[in-house]
């Protein structure tokens, strides 16, 4: 049984409107500290047959734009 | 300068439709390996002033419905 672990997110160069408005929202929460917020998708996967290559192939198959995103495969 | 990953998932007995809908895809594609798929949003926070203890303030405060979702954050 392996257990992945795989986070999509968009690439820096990427706008993440959603991450920018839960920094507003922090903000105006009165958490000055904040300096920048990113969003992502995490996909908890158990596979009973499988590596972590078989999660790299899930991320060009389906779970990720490569235009825009990036995607990371963790056991 | 504080790095936080803060993962928000549903918890585990919140039916996971959008996590059911992957695994059924993934099925179709081939991967006979493929066990079980649950979702999550993950959001990167850089604060500036703040500790792990902020984070958790955050899922409390904005990020997560404590009827359905489960927080974790990690630094």
């Amino acid at each position: 049984m392996v257990d992945l672990r795989i986070t999509v997110t968009l690439k820096k160069t990427v706008e993440d409107s959603e991450g920018g408005s839960v920094l507003k929202t922090l903000k105006l929460l009165g958490y000055d500290g904040v300096k920048d917020v990113r969003t992502g998708k995490v996909y908890f996967i158990t596979l009973t047959k499988g590596t972590k290559k078989t999660g790299r192939e899930f991320c060009e198959k389906l779970l990720a734009n490569p235009v825009i995103n990036e995607c990371a495969v963790d056991d």
